[in-house]
């Protein structure tokens, strides 16, 4: 599967030369409340070869990410005339961006989409891989396909739209590329002196590169893949438990404490130095406010884990880094020793 | 895309031979109320590398055949430890391998599937070209993907379970195989002395072939894969008009109807002749037991059209055979046309 080609900086002008040279029989802007304010308007001031278009707009926050919001869209695709010939604009964050994915992928078994990623994390993250879906009562990512967009528009101007915090989300997923992978790009990120959109915007590309040239050498998660979930096994399970309370965590936040719990993992594991845990846990910590886990909620935490799409019957299947900038994946962890990290990361915490 | 691979006569040994060369973490098999009880077990008894399995049931009928029927079936798979190990076998007729294809490709992504069609009409039609999907508030097929099953398991002691009706709805498709691509089996078909399971059986692999031809040089239904479609623009709205009342039509009962009605439209476009026509309705009359359509249904016959998946904007498109044997696609008919081949089929009938 190729990678969908991604274009970086001032965006208009790309996408309105693609629509001047595809005739498409309908156009569908998928918005949130807040992409129709703050970015769809900056977008659509610059295309002058848009006559025609619809716009669909969907409630933003995960707890939307379900089917049911996923059969209106249909039902209104349907309604608005949406043919094999249509094509469909997705504006928003990765959630916005995943469902409309799997909405466009799975409609008339698939129309063309472009994704237009707004949040910084949408832009390191679901930009690249061509994974799309919606959760499954809460099951993150349960239901989806791989379909690939036609193209991917990135422009770091909708950052300033976003809050410190959504900005902190999305450098999650940055620093993780640079563990993963490539240490310059950790050292970078974490020396900065200012985490703010602008500061950012130049690593952008360097987290993409690193993504695409993960993911394009094993599309279809076989393998190397597995790598991008560092800190997502534990981190998906805080996220789903999160999104049940009143505070529900970002995905970047529940990210971090997902990192530094699996770093203690691998330590635990004889595979990560001591050393190079104790930089994870310093760097993280110069960025973030960490909170302990109450271990009452382990228990619930185990649960979300074996549901998790990674995983084999009755075995917890784990990527974690091995020193900074490479990591191992298909590690298999079992109940007591995902206990103790917790644990030790409390105790760290505290 | 390849097709899958399709095995013909008696099936189990084959699945078991299958079954042992790959190691699944776990089996599900999707039943309807129908195939638990005729099919399955003749199954289930010659399958020796068969240990652990769960199995799934869902209601039989074109009207179950929706995103909810799915999304429980989402649900039971993810609460019964589905991973992406494991292996579908859909155990059914159309709707069934439809709706379960549809389960298996967006299920985590994607898990791998086996399709054992039970009906006439699945084996003939359902069983090639990797389309699976569901209906959109009785719009049919509106929802889906393209995704091939890893086989296709096509058994003829299955249609000794069928009612004579359903054999004759399957019927119905390998005609139009003869009526778009090949004369001779045509002819063999309508010139049986008899229509029953034992007599079809020989001609189900011709009719495979024909379907597996066509879909092999256009996967993606981008051009000539639109042949297959002969019948169905206006079949579709019959099918779907009769799922609203008491009385529904079997697919290929409603898709004899829409060949006929097509064949007249033909005629009057000039591009198939006379004889031809007068032909092809004549072996329907000889098969089939043919009523007029009610003109007040014609508005809402019309909108059933306009959503049908092959148009684009304002126009609908029909795949017309232009002699038996072969077939034109992308032939555009306006409303007017489309009443005028209405009006001459009821007055051939009456």
């Amino acid at each position: 599967m190729k990678s969908a080609p991604i274009y970086f900086g001032h965006i208009a002008p790309i996408l309105d030369q693609y629509l001047k040279e595809n005739s498409f029989s309908s156009i569908f802007f998928l918005v949130d409340e807040n992409t129709h304010v703050h970015c769809l308007p900056l977008l659509l001031a610059d295309l002058d070869n848009l006559s025609t278009y619809e716009i669909l707009e969907i409630d933003a926050g995960e707890e939307n990410k379900t089917i049911d919001t996923v059969n209106n869209l249909w039902l209104s695709l349907a309604e608005l005339g949406a043919d094999r010939n249509t094509l469909v604009i997705n504006v928003g964050g990765g959630v916005l961006t995943d469902m409309g994915g799997f909405m466009a992928s799975t409609f008339k078994r698939g129309v063309q989409f472009i994704n237009i990623p707004t949040t910084l994390l949408a832009q390191v993250d679901a930009s690249v891989g061509g994974k799309n879906g919606i959760d499954l009562e809460g099951m993150k990512n349960m239901i989806g396909t791989f379909t690939q967009p036609e193209m991917v528009l990135i422009d770091p101007k909708f950052l300033k739209t976003l809050e410190q915090r959504q900005i902190k989300s999305g450098l999650a997923e940055m620093l993780k590329h640079g563990l993963i992978q490539d240490r310059d790009h950790w050292d970078n990120l974490v020396q900065l002196l200012a985490h703010n959109a602008d500061d950012l915007a130049p690593f952008i590309m360097d987290s993409i590169e690193i993504k695409k040239q993960v993911v394009e050498s094993d599309p279809l998660e076989k393998g190397l893949r597995k790598i991008l979930n560092f800190g997502h096994t534990i981190g998906h399970a805080i996220e789903s438990e999160s999104l049940e309370t009143e505070f529900p965590l970002l995905h970047g936040e529940a990210i971090v404490i997902g990192m530094i719990i699996e770093a203690f993992l691998a330590e635990n594991k004889g595979i990560l130095s001591t050393e190079d845990r104790e930089e994870i846990c310093e760097g993280f910590a110069s960025l973030y406010a960490l909170s302990t886990i109450d271990m009452n909620l382990f228990p619930s935490l185990m649960e979300w884990m074996r549901h998790d799409k990674k995983n084999e019957k009755n075995s917890i299947n784990f990527s974690l880094v091995n020193k900074i900038g490479k990591c191992s994946y298909n590690v298999i962890c079992d109940e007591a020793e995902i206990k103790t990290a917790f644990e030790k990361y409390n105790n760290w915490i505290g």
